[in-house]
């Protein structure tokens, strides 16, 4: 996407000035603060939240590690981690370009999830410098979302990470949209009367979103999904996949698809984009009666909403312009909160299709073609995803209250 | 300091407990938050203030990366860094521990100086990791502060990371301490009609305070300062000697004093404590008539004010309950707060002695014996250092706005 700075006079970095355009004009000086929860009014208030009286609190802890939970504000902090290569629709723009989406995701983590984040954009791309970096500051936090990492890397960091922190690690970009994903596909599948198990799936796009859509759909009883990245059908006949993909074809695919997208999708019942790019309509048009198409892309769905609806029973995009918008705001804020309310060390498949189910029930009797997911602004929804999400975590195991 | 719990039940972890005293139940739950500056009501505001509005702001700091400060909170928010070897009076008690005062700093960043602060306690205490970590998240930050870090890697790591980083990098612990020491030690010589450049100061305590203290007393004029450690004044006839205090000792100590403290502080003009540990009674009386004692120890001064009263003309300690408080919150917040606001890329000599100029001048025609210092909830006391701070860094060349 290209910048589309509406008046970049050159010297706005002066702060006298400002493009006329909403959106910088609502990012000026950031769009979030620092907020004391105690009072410092006086010597009293000082001598209680700062020396004397925090000493106490420091050795208590010092003794009893686990106290750090409950007199800092670890247990309800989320680090929001990026290295700025994979931002939006936008690529490899840098930490400092990336800072505005992960202020952003801060906000959503407060606004939709009562859950406070801090936005760390990296100077560094190199994976071991990630994971050894965020290993150093896993302490003052409850949880970290990574955030806009380029695939393969973001499997890596995640994986590595996970192995080595007590607390949730959790890329966003892949397990939010899965559960966002397979909450709208099972209400759709509900509301068509058809068992997940029945379902074959075709996802176009082989990043961090597609990947991880594709395991999440499988693990939750889909029948069958194949994935297709730029050169076709991720299958196991073809020599030019990187390690990620050649694990993929092992586990997808069951078909023995090979070819291309558009051939894929003759005969499939779901189409999931996840990509970009764009599918011609007789490709859709061949899919199996009563399809559901799920053209995520941002702003521009992979199938305009207006021919998937000549074909698909269901149709869901990215978009809030549209019903179905399948937006991670809708998992990512409860998911946290669930796993910080009870302090788990990490999150598991469980509390993903925990939080997936509980999204998809908060729909209920109103399921309907253009009612597959709940709104972004759906009060019930981040309490609901919560509460299951944290029942999961103690049904697993992971739960430490 | 021994840990002070008081009722320390071992189900309080559970977060249904909590021992009966009045800073625990202060500090449950932690002393923080982060805020949301702009609305998140509607799709309206979430299309502004994340996707799709936030892209073409992503995309104006990519093209021009100096926007970044206009655009996002980098240019308010201060990491507040430490690996938790030196915090307090305790000692090294690790990153969890050190937790509740990292946030009580944060909190009075935002309290007294209107900067968003973040605490971040680091899992590692080498040298070489610390560095590296601060370089990786200097991009979401407008400045760092540097706290408890145990010397002398702390004077390494300061300097390694202003060398290589274009924000200010600002180890309180030293500089805070010393600028708040000058300015009392200004107004007790403008009181007393004595030049700096006659008097000579004893300093207690050769670790990162009395160090940056006497540098900075040095630098302001001071006519002479002698360093005093476990072993005695740090002099160049010492074998013992670390490479700090090698230098420290080429700089100091120009009357060529060795031996004891107590022998260093006859006729000495101005004893300054950060030491712990007591002075006998006799030593303070064999100062020179009209003494300024500042016994800055907490919460034990080195020389009891009562004492203290009986030799000296002006008397000083870091406690609340005593006149003159030699308190760092009279000095970072200012001083960051100047330092952000016009992003200044570092925090000059300059700068830190127009802090301590700022901060002696607010007490004006009030000065007196008990009142060489601002308490710190003055609140002309921040403003000031703040825009002295700020006009300094303008007049040095570090200002980039």
């Amino acid at each position: 996407m290209a910048a589309e700075i509406v008046n970049p006079r050159s010297d706005s970095a002066s702060g006298t000035d400002e493009p006329f355009d909403p959106a910088f004009a609502l990012h000026r000086g950031g769009k979030m603060a620092i907020q004391a929860t105690v009072p410092v009014r006086d010597k009293d208030d000082l001598s209680l939240a700062y020396t004397p009286g925090v000493a106490k609190v420091c050795s208590a802890i010092a003794e009893r590690p686990e106290l750090v939970h409950d007199y800092t504000w670890k247990s309800q902090v989320v680090a929001v981690v990026t290295d700025g290569t994979a931002v939006l629709g936008l690529g490899d723009i840098g930490p400092e370009a990336s800072l505005p989406v992960m202020e952003g995701k801060a906000i959503l983590f407060k606004q939709f999830g009562g859950v406070d984040a801090v936005p760390l954009a990296l100077a560094t791309t190199d994976t071991d410098e990630i994971i050894e970096t965020v290993v150093r500051l896993a302490p003052s936090f409850g949880g970290v979302n990574l955030e806009d990492i380029s695939a393969p890397r973001c499997f890596e960091i995640e994986r590595r990470l996970q192995e080595r922190l007590d607390i949730p690690v959790f890329h966003d970009d892949q397990h939010g949209t899965a559960v966002v994903t397979l909450a709208a596909l099972r209400n759709a599948a509900k509301l068509t009367g058809r068992p997940l198990g029945e379902l074959r799936a075709v996802i176009s796009g082989a990043g961090a979103a597609g990947i991880a859509i594709a395991k999440f759909l499988l693990a939750a009883g889909v029948g069958d999904v194949a994935v297709a990245d730029r050169k076709g059908i991720v299958s196991t006949d073809r020599d030019d996949l990187t390690d990620v993909k050649r694990e993929l074809a092992k586990i997808t695919n069951r078909a023995g698809l090979s070819g291309s997208l558009e051939s894929a999708l003759s005969g499939a019942d779901v189409f999931i984009g996840v990509s970009g790019g764009t599918v011609p309509e007789p490709a859709v048009a061949s899919m199996a009666p009563g399809a559901f198409v799920f053209a995520m892309a941002n702003p521009t769905p992979e199938v305009h909403p207006d021919i998937a609806h000549r074909y698909a029973s269901v149709v869901a995009t990215g978009r809030s312009d549209y019903p179905n918008q399948i937006n991670n705001v809708l998992a990512f804020p409860g998911i946290f909160a669930g796993a910080l309310q009870v302090r788990a060390s990490r999150i598991t498949e469980g509390m993903k299709i925990a939080a997936a189910n509980a999204l998809a029930d908060v729909v209920g009797d109103a399921l309907a073609a253009d009612y597959v997911i709940p709104s972004p602004f759906d009060e019930r929804v981040a309490p609901a995803v919560t509460a299951a999400v944290a029942a999961a975590a103690r049904a697993e195991g992971v739960a430490r209250r």
